[in-house]
């Protein structure tokens, strides 16, 4: 080791030797320090993968010598050394994250390499998606998470090309999205966001594990989902969320502070249809300490308006307070939303996420992420939860949010294979405060 | 429950009567939204503690009816219903944070409510310590915290006024310091952020927990820690802090990205000193995979040169890359200093502190507040770790490291008691690149 340890990692003569596939390695130097968006010679799977010192050619693949050494803190010495590894640690996990040089995943990142999501025992890869104006951000990230030595964090790649970045992921989660600007129309924020999820769909289907697991945060998150899900067929349709555990997560502290209670007793509670204004948060089937809300909180005039309204308010009274959105609360619900999925659900409980909503019980259009009551064993996928309640207050209401995705779908045929769209929004803006 | 439930939390008849101290209790809706920085009639303790709706007397403290309730999220359910709480969770602890609505702590309070500091059975209360200036941000990161659903984050307190919110503090994080204005000398900043710390260890000898661990991060951290501990005559010297962990995590990412290991395999990294460019980053008693580093990195002018100037200048270049300084990784060595004082050290290992030096064996002035090499069992306690070997290097730079922070002292003598004082740092600049 001694040997190897002497050779600057700037020099290795082994650069041109790419490891084989189980032994694949990322250089940190080479990722961060050595950007390269121009990628004049490599292909892309060689150019952000080094290879090791001693790493046997892809079709040989013999078992590696003792003290085999990679370069960089983040090469690999998981997969290279079985003997440092802890007996316990499962299979390296690789997430991949675009936006990630913004504030939401400033925070989410550092929780997945810390354990949060994942657990004690499993090692983390993270790719990590920036654009040219945000590289030098993403290089100061990826340096940070080096200070900060996370033992589970065992590769970073970052880039600013889907391509590279996506390539194997087993988690994808979309958080970079274009903000409204000044002016701008819903139909165009469609357009512009659609035209960016459209790409990242075709990317993730080239290159990232064909189970792959997508998490769409950028906004209007349901329909990007829908748009990402469409341009991606190898990916089963189903491994498509929009995030609304947000609104999952304010839903249940407004409840438990109306009831008196903390919000470990809240449960069962559903967002219904769209991240947007016309969302349902749902007490008809919700649950305080295992009894319907209704009969814990009298105030049913509350309930049926100021409560709804709260939720969706809650951004824009945090932009106001806080100067800037809720970047850490976004970065707690991306966890909470992954850990549902990883972890099985409590038995008769369930949680919320934008779907798609083919097979669901409630008469909701198939072809739309919808968000729904959606419960897992843990095991990465999850199931729609059947026979909730629908009384006439829903109904009314959730109608009303499907209405708004479907129009929102026409708006964006062109960029799901579709013909003869047209955008025909209901009036008013439904954007949620404080989104962008 | 049903009929308590019903009641607002901003009408509660049981204001006036305050829980016994076993069963102290903070109301969310007091604590956050009704806001009182006026403070018209109560007495402080009683202000941003309110009572449960069925509490004892502080004299006669029966036990509380089965069902008893409070109003708010952060209501301590977990005091008052034994029942509901799990079996193996342990006591409240009580954490107080200056500059709570500034960028580290946005960071580092979710992970403390999150279980990573103290585990997941340790509740925690979060008192959080903002300025005029910042109460509505600090108003914002409380509802971020509600909406986050912390199971183990019982209850949240934001005050601006330190002798309310330190109040049976077992921690004291102290994050908020006056940044360096243009123009301002070394100088200048000693004796504003001087009468801040004094101000901050005067409300903690008078209110916190006897007992209470501080850990100052606000620069200049070193002499900051010392006018902070000789203000709080009541709480051991020893139990105060200056941060110096980033400046050790920083040197063991480095030692690992040159010998191309892994960071988990750097071990016995000490910084020496004052946290500004004077601090010695040891390279002489580290080790690499249990051999010395300059076994394993034959590169000695390296060692001696570049390694100490690029921990140093760490912070300059991600302000550099990042915009903005290093929140993120700063929370992050936050956290493994609270760690490395509630989990044991590993055997034969040690981490970096600021700590007071009375007692040590290397000769440096014991009146001080220096960093050095300190291992724990894990009871919140430390030892400094005798028997390093100061070679003619080390002991040079540590010297200079010393004679900064002596001057530094008598810079601040008015602000420990001290007479005689006057300014006389030594020549240049040596505050860190992006430190304030």
């Amino acid at each position: 080791m001694a040997v190897a340890s002497q050779a600057s990692p700037f020099k290795s003569p082994f650069l041109q030797e790419p490891c084989s596939d189980r032994h694949k390695v990322a250089n940190l130097r080479t990722s961060f320090l050595g950007w390269r968006s121009s990628r004049p010679q490599l292909a892309p799977k060689q150019q952000h993968r080094i290879s090791c010192s001693v790493a046997p050619s892809p079709t040989q693949a013999p078992p590696l010598p003792k003290g085999a050494e990679c370069y960089g803190v983040f090469c690999v010495t998981y997969d290279l050394k079985e003997e440092e590894k802890p007996k316990t640690w499962k299979k390296l996990v690789r997430v991949a994250v675009s936006g990630a040089a913004g504030t939401i995943s400033n925070h989410l990142l550092f929780k997945i390499a810390s354990g949060e999501v994942f657990g004690p025992d499993q090692p983390v890869a993270l790719n990590l998606l920036g654009s040219d104006r945000s590289k030098e951000a993403l290089e100061g990230v990826a340096m940070e998470l080096e200070d900060s030595l996370y033992p589970l964090l065992r590769e970073v790649i970052i880039g600013t090309d889907a391509y590279e970045v996506f390539r194997d992921a087993e988690w994808a989660l979309l958080i970079g999205a274009k903000p409204r600007g000044p002016g701008m129309e819903r139909a165009d924020l469609l357009d512009i966001n659609g035209q960016i999820f459209a790409a990242k769909g075709k990317a993730l289907n080239e290159v990232a594990s064909p189970n792959v697991k997508v998490i769409v945060v950028g906004n209007p998150c349901n329909t990007n989902a829908l748009i990402c899900l469409n341009n991606a067929p190898k990916i089963p349709k189903k491994n498509f969320h929009a995030l609304t555990r947000l609104d999952e997560n304010r839903a249940k502290c407004q409840l438990a502070l109306k009831a008196g209670v903390f919000y470990d007793n809240v449960s069962n509670v559903t967002i219904w249809g769209n991240h947007s204004t016309t969302q349902v948060p749902d007490f008809v089937n919700a649950k305080i300490n295992g009894r319907p809300v209704k009969e814990v909180i009298n105030d049913h005039k509350w309930l049926e308006e100021e409560f709804t309204l709260t939720v969706q308010t809650r951004g824009g009274v945090l932009i106001k307070k806080w100067g800037r959105s809720s970047a850490a609360s976004t970065a707690v619900s991306i966890v909470d939303a992954m850990k549902s999925l990883v972890q099985p659900t409590a038995p008769g409980d369930w949680f919320s996420s934008g779907v798609y909503a083919a097979g669901n019980t409630y008469g909701i259009d198939n072809d739309l992420v919808f968000s729904l009551p959606c419960r897992s064993k843990g095991d990465g996928d999850y199931e729609i939860v059947s026979g909730l309640t629908i009384d006439k207050y829903l109904y009314e209401r959730i109608k009303k949010s499907e209405d708004e995705l479907v129009a929102e779908r026409r708006c964006v045929a062109h960029l799901i294979g579709e013909e003869n769209g047209y955008c025909d929004l209901p009036g008013g803006d439904t954007m949620l405060p404080g989104e962008q």
